[in-house]
């Protein structure tokens, strides 16, 4: 293995400080999107980027933007980056990996006083988790066109607050022009958010493609009766036809493992009464896949087979909110790019689909995109033990780096 | 059909006066028990049955006791009643229609200037619903000797506030030694809150017996993991088990059916996010059944069968609070009396068993007991659209009058 260019006690020393803002009693960390402590996990991020020289611009839609100039330019900037918002009670590492990895890379060019050709924009994206205010990734999708900035301003969350309202509340309104800085190609390092790398012992996920995903939400209305008194056989109980769907997601995600998944996620009961029979369920269906056509086949099986319990069990049947987004290949130069970097830099690699949703998903249709994954402990993730090595971000951060210089013309000088 | 003793339109009104107490919009009741509406419906009984002569006792747990002396009256009363409190989008005449059938006795008894030779207490329970309060039943549980006061007094609802807390913030924690008046017998008028007697268009079931209760929570832990990236045959999805065992609960109820029933009412998902594989679920089980020999079969059995799901699933599995009664065989020739006093009125009646739980199985540990059952529409109870015609009500009321009458030692004079 050749020697690290990038310095590992430093990126794991920006980690353990940013972990520190939103920080769990179960070791995670709770930072939701244009909150308190996402605008904390922002003012340090922002700090250090002007440490290292950066300068900050914010989008109308909070997204920052953190640029390097390059000796040409004019030249369309190279990005990466990731997001620094979680789950209610995630992980370390989900997002803000990438934004950190990021950042070192900067900092590595500014020890080595390495200069690009093209300039270098390191990017935090807003409300990427999705869990405060949907949808997910708003500010990349913004960014790439695929929702419109007054839709994106106007989502609120479940108190009724806006983004709009919060991004002033949090200072980060800012005045540039959403998707004005079009990029030469994006980079995004982030966890696996599964066990493949993490099994196998590979450092190093080259990310060619990204699953589709198919949500629905599903409602299902029975009659609510007394528990102790109305006959099995004249009941109509929603949770029973529940619970029959839910198995049939799992057997169906199963025939598609492990390129597929399928889960019910959310799932709620009503009344929720322990001498009640349930007269209304409401519950998530989350299918993902590779293929569109296999991913279609899917949704529309799966809703076939719903329609038939309902009738077996007399219960009414109606689907509700959807949300989905086609399968994405990434840009095979720079995923060839990613397959150099972590060559030369002696790791072992291979190539791998990403399940979940990303920021470089909507950034594939603005410019040549492509993801690094690092193994994440046991593939578990939005989760407060989600966990990475030393090692393993350090690895990351080092393909990164040689992924960004390559794209940005420059060359890796040995220290 | 004989001509009705008791008074149906007084009756009817005095109903409908008393469900605009906690009126919901959905054409119900919501009387959380010691709550203002329950005061407010507590003040008003009160005041009809000083209306009517009778004297208000309030003892230590709240249970209101309304007297009308008899001929002798060192004589044991004799005891009727239900309760007022409603579950919290509840029917009008679950426990109501008990309490005020009960009045309309009382009330017929001075119209026709009739004496008893025994006592008689007419009995509105405290916190028979157990929504607010667990266990239910806790009124006519502390006057049998089955829960101790103190234990009592001192359950808490979800805020926090106790039961001795609230009972005086309402002013109904009375002086009365709990269990102080031993009845001679006790009856009690109840909707059947099932559909045989409405299906069969009988008007009054004479109750011989209540099925037990065997209920219990059981919480399964598997792992919470990222719903897009984790593969299917890795996961260990909490979810997915709890279907399969709620579909165990209803194969095995069903077997059992019309006379058992097993219902999964209370169901909860952890964390509950659409793109989260559930790692925590925890349901309740409810079985009822006439027979305790197969009710515990039943239990047993199912334990069984969740033992083994959640070991093909590898999930943990733990079972929690627990709460059961044995099934109750009411007195025999209470029972005779009710059916008796059917055959006089006029009425179809047939012998039915309880699958809920009432005031009357605890009764029928202190003396002998039986129930009326009156149809209500479809058998639908613990609703909104819960339902009773004028004419059920009218039956009811004038069965009661005479089995409590004959209990009691008169005789019916014909207006």
């Amino acid at each position: 293995m050749t020697k690290l260019l990038i310095d590992p006690n430093r990126l794991w020393t920006s980690l353990a400080e940013m972990a520190r803002i939103g920080a769990t009693e179960g070791g995670g960390v709770s930072r939701p999107a244009l909150s308190g402590t996402d605008r904390e996990a922002r003012d340090l991020f922002a700090g250090w980027c002007r440490q290292a020289g950066l300068e900050v611009g914010i989008d109308r839609i909070g997204n920052m933007f953190a640029r390097r100039t390059g000796c040409e330019p004019n030249l369309a900037p190279v990005m990466f980056g990731s997001h620094l918002d979680s789950q209610p009670a995630g992980g370390r590492f989900d997002g803000t990996l990438g934004v950190l990895t990021g950042l070192e890379v900067m900092r590595v060019l500014n020890d080595l006083g390495q200069e690009t050709a093209a300039p270098l924009d390191l990017v935090n994206w807003t409300n990427e988790e999705g869990w405060r205010f949907l949808p997910a990734m708003i500010g990349s999708g913004a960014f790439a066109g695929v929702f419109d900035l007054d839709f994106a301003l106007t989502r609120a969350d479940a108190e009724g607050r806006t983004v709009a309202q919060e991004l002033g509340q949090i200072g980060y309104n800012g005045p540039e022009p959403v998707g004005g800085r079009v990029p030469d190609a994006y980079f995004e390092l982030h966890i696996e958010q599964g066990p493949l790398l993490d099994d196998a012992r590979i450092p190093i996920g080259a990310v060619g493609a990204a699953s589709g995903k198919r949500r629905f939400d599903v409602v299902i209305a029975g009659r609510a009766v007394h528990a102790a008194t109305f006959p099995m056989d004249r009941r109509r109980d929603a949770l029973v036809g529940a619970a029959r769907m839910v198995d049939e997601v799992h057997r169906a995600g199963s025939v598609h493992a492990p390129a597929g998944c399928a889960t019910v996620g959310w799932f709620q009961v009503v009344p929720g009464s322990r001498n009640v029979v349930p007269g209304q369920v409401a519950f998530s269906v989350d299918l993902r896949h590779p293929d569109e056509g296999t991913l279609a086949a899917l949704d529309a099986s799966l809703r076939e087979r719903f329609t038939a319990i309902a009738g077996e069990l007399g219960l009414a049947l109606a689907f509700g909110e959807e949300s989905s987004y086609p399968p994405t290949s990434f840009d095979a130069g720079c995923v060839a790019l990613v397959c150099e970097a972590a060559r030369e830099a002696g790791y072992n690699f291979r190539e791998i689909t990403s399940g979940a949703g990303h920021d470089a998903v909507y950034m594939a249709g603005v410019c040549p995109a492509a993801m690094i994954f690092v193994p994440c402990a046991n593939g578990v993730s939005h989760a407060e033990d989600e966990n990475v090595t030393p090692e393993a971000a350090a690895a990351g951060a080092e393909v990164l780096y040689r992924a960004v210089l390559a794209r940005a013309g420059a060359r890796v000088i040995s220290a």
